[in-house]
């Protein structure tokens, strides 16, 4: 239990940025898990780091993706220096095209396989991004500010820190990060170039909070290999191995198995499929010729010699794997004795939908091998152990924890303190809030609105929160529709009233007294002499409501339509 | 990777039961976590096992419960000599007053505290049930069962195991259990019983599945205890404990705890003190004088002086503890450095809901103390290394597993294999797949069908796959309704088409093109000489349903109405 500085923080607007002060203001990405995106403010001009998209939860329902509030930037577009994107995951990238309608010609500093992401995403909204590209090793001025970019280990390859120079001081963002120690492709997190930096002073360490409540250390991603093939080995039916469509290492270990094994490969899922033809492509996946097969070319083989990897590690429920689930994949259907992998995390709030596919090919008699019984996952994230590393290193004077849900940026700002770090020096802040780094003491000064945009089909933002909470209610209970047309003049009835209702009942007699009813509140209506529509519809409204609550104890949307004739 | 028969097995009805051999059929509660309900058959006569509640998912939304599905039985009520209840948890005993209502007579089976938590049940749904005691030890003849009952730990008070012999063989049925070797109440698992029940011979050995994928052994509940006691010694504020509310012995540690450190105690939550009320008039919790305090009281007490035992761990949103997480607690608002522990576990699909409100009283600063980052819950449920004592002990001939979805079933029949079972005697049986005891050989030789019966409001069964799949239509997309009256004499409208959304959009405008392409398409009807008002209506919501799909690209829920006149 630490003194660390509690509670959600100011909620006025800041104050004018002093001279020779940087703003920080994080439009997602603290206080939730995803839609990263960090804006930094110096001298009136703006640097943003990534922008990515958020997934929705079950209050949410028909949401396709949720995007950073570009709100508190819309009216500064032209202030923007660049974009700086760490990595190439969906919650570091996934919103660029939004923000690309926004501002077509912004530019965009990624690594390669970043930036090689971004595109192949880009084209499918029609869009040819102003791309960049930058290395772990290299200083670029951008604007008003000074950049430096840092190798960084994490589940995708390519992943960059960067050290932002302002005369303000110097700040640190890590992106994602972990510290494996015996990578696969042997890039390590700079640990190095962060010490070398400390000794400059680092005045702002923004640092990713994912694992912050995980003790100890994340196992080296090469040691699920033998694990791996220990599987492979032992079966002499299909295998079919289910991970993140962007993890090429872990892609890599796979093939390698299958390589040892005899077994041929296809891949399944368009986002696989594509993304490990970049990754080869750029070197980062090796692929052997005439390993990879077409799923028609894999139905051909013995059933000892395919491997199939595939998306739908998450339980998605159009995936692949899910439909060989159900039983529904078209031309793979899953056999007693069939082996599937799901090489990959559970990410909070896909539980449910992950261990219904475990069952599902469970009842279908595959053997499914998940997290749970064997170690075919590491985590992406530094765990508490790596994290004290990475303060250790750093030595930073301000620290703000990013990436995570309140209860991990604080179990990381409590692990800072730990390292020394002063608890009045550690700024927890939420979306929105705004932190400013004056004289090198950061500080929250503020907030800016913040709220969650929707992308729903196709447009973003006209679903709200009130077509949201009209969503809830009527996924919850439905709703009874009662028409009836009324002459004006008089305020009668001039047809029967029509009663149906959706998502109610599936007794067919269940609205049966709803007629009645509501041609004794019409007749009550006009002999009151009410005339206005709107009056009248009020009237059902509620003599139907109070009905369905007394009867069902339910609470249905009751929508009266009264037409005027 | 063992030998089990795999596969969900047989879809056609049974053949007739043979003349002295048992049938045994789970209307709830395999292939699934909740609803336990197993009906065993011989001789004509019915013998129920537990008759629980499930809680809905989110594809069942507006549900409150699900129901075992009785049509199975209900031809056959006064064949059944009674029922038997494990223990008192809402997945054993929550449907009995569903089952009462078709069998207001039926003779019920059960421990003191199971029978004094089912009338208070009951009681709320103004029935009297036939409640008769039976204790570990005792033996009783239920019409063509002969039934003895054995103790049995696990995480409540009282619970029993019970064999049912008949001339078909021994069954043993352990309902939810665990091997608590230093169990709180001395009141051990009666595993010297199940050994002697072995050396008699087994034929068919139905057993708790929960947790046979977990390996080892589960924690005795009393090492939690100096946990609680370590976290309440070293807070000079508030302390709050969220657990389930049936959870006797650990609200005895936490009660303990508060005496040890001087703190006075407040029930919250309806459950926990009407629970903890019968808990303690039965001895089963050890409440000293002047221990418990009201709310107001509470509030009055110093805060070093007072601890709360709460309701909400699962994190359901009406609960004292979501309301406080959101700040909206009427007696309780949380203040940095007050502590909340979750003694509980997390039941699967709960993941997101529990985080919510961790993450809300961590961002109003509180410390959270939870299973994540402390040793405060241990499971209720045999882990693998307890389920083979109890194969070892019991040997039996046949094994069916219970409680639990595929993969526990599967993992669990793994173990049997383990111990000596031989595959070909491990029956994998879902709801409704039926297994015959014939001759000392259990197998699966047909199915009868098994729903869900859901429970919304006051009324059981209205609500069905139809009424939840327009539901979930509804609340992915709303709906768009139009109105319009026609004279079917000219199939010419007679009023303005009336257009309106809910649940679509937040832009007031974003309805606007469907008034004109409505009436161009009545006028088409109209000069078609289409007079039939559900032809137009269906001309009407497929020309509006085609718009939105390719303007919006969703699909809403198109309710065209055509009034006649």
């Amino acid at each position: 239990m630490s003194s660390l500085p509690t509670g959600p923080g100011p909620t006025t607007p800041p104050p004018a940025l002093p001279e020779g002060a940087l703003r920080v203001v994080a439009l997602g990405g603290i206080g939730e898990v995803g839609r990263n995106m960090t804006v930094f403010e110096f001298g009136g001009r703006l640097l943003i780091v990534d922008c990515g998209v958020l997934f929705p939860e079950d209050d949410q329902p028909g949401v396709d993706l949720i995007l950073p509030d570009f709100r508190a930037i819309e009216d500064r577009l032209e202030d923007i220096d660049g974009l700086v994107l760490t990595h190439g995951h969906e919650d570091h990238i996934g919103a660029v095209p939004f923000l690309l309608r926004l501002v077509p010609d912004l530019k965009i500093y990624g690594s390669r396989f970043t930036n090689a992401l971004l595109a192949a995403k880009a084209k499918e909204h029609r869009q040819r991004p102003n791309l960049i590209e930058v290395r772990e090793g290299e200083h670029r001025k951008v604007g008003a500010f000074d950049l430096e970019f840092f190798a960084v280990n994490h589940s995708i390859p390519d992943a960059l820190a960067v050290a932002i120079r302002t005369p303000a001081g110097v700040v640190l963002h890590t992106g994602d990060i972990k510290l494996d120690q015996l990578p696969l492709d042997g890039r390590l997190t700079d640990l190095a170039g962060f010490s070398r930096l400390g000794d400059e002073g680092v005045d702002l360490f923004c640092v990713d909070s994912t694992n912050a409540e995980v003790p100890g250390f994340v196992m080296p991603e090469r040691d699920i290999g033998p694990v791996l093939d220990d599987v492979v080995r032992k079966v002499d039916q299909r295998v079919i191995v289910a991970c993140f469509a962007s993890h090429v290492h872990r892609v890599q270990q796979v093939l390698d198995a299958a390589v040892r094994h005899g077994r041929r490969v296809a891949f399944v899922g368009r986002s696989m499929v594509r993304n490990m033809g970049i990754a080869a492509d750029l070197g980062l996946l090796n692929v052997p010729d005439g390993l990879l097969v077409n799923l028609d070319q894999a139905g051909d083989l013995p059933e000892s010699k395919v491997l199939f990897v595939s998306t739908g590690s998450q339980g998605e429920p159009l995936s692949a794997l899910s439909r060989m689930a159900r039983g529904e994949h078209r031309q793979i259907s899953i056999r007693s004795g069939d082996t599937v992998v799901l090489a990959s995390s559970m990410i909070p709030g896909n539980e449910t939908a992950v261990f219904g596919v475990v069952n599902g090919l469970t009842r279908l008699g595959a053997n499914v091998v998940h997290q749970g019984n064997a170690k075919v996952h590491v985590s992406g994230h530094a765990s508490a152990g790596e994290l004290l590393y990475l303060y250790n290193a750093v030595r930073p004077s301000n620290v703000m924890p990013v990436h995570g849900e309140w209860k991990h940026l604080r179990a990381n700002g409590e692990l800072a303190v730990r390292t020394g770090v002063a608890p009045e020096n550690v700024v927890i802040a939420e979306d929105g809030v705004v932190v400013d780094l004056v004289d090198g003491k950061a500080s929250r000064t503020g907030r800016v609105e913040v709220g969650h945009v929707y992308v729903d089909g196709l447009s973003v933002g006209d679903v709200g929160e009130s077509t949201l909470s009209d969503r809830l209610v009527l996924g919850e209970g439905g709703f009874i529709a009662i028409t009836v047309a009324v002459d004006t003049n008089t305020g009668r009835a001039v047809t029967r009233p029509t009663v149906s209702g959706r998502g109610f009942s599936d007794d067919p007699k269940a609205l049966d007294a709803v007629l009645p009813m509501v041609e004794m509140e019409l007749a009550r209506t006009e002999a009151e002499g009410i005339t206005d529509t709107h009056r009248i519809a009020q009237a059902v409204r509620r003599v139907v409501g109070r009905w369905v609550a007394d009867t069902y104890r339910r609470r249905p949307m009751i929508v009266p339509t009264v037409i005027p004739v």
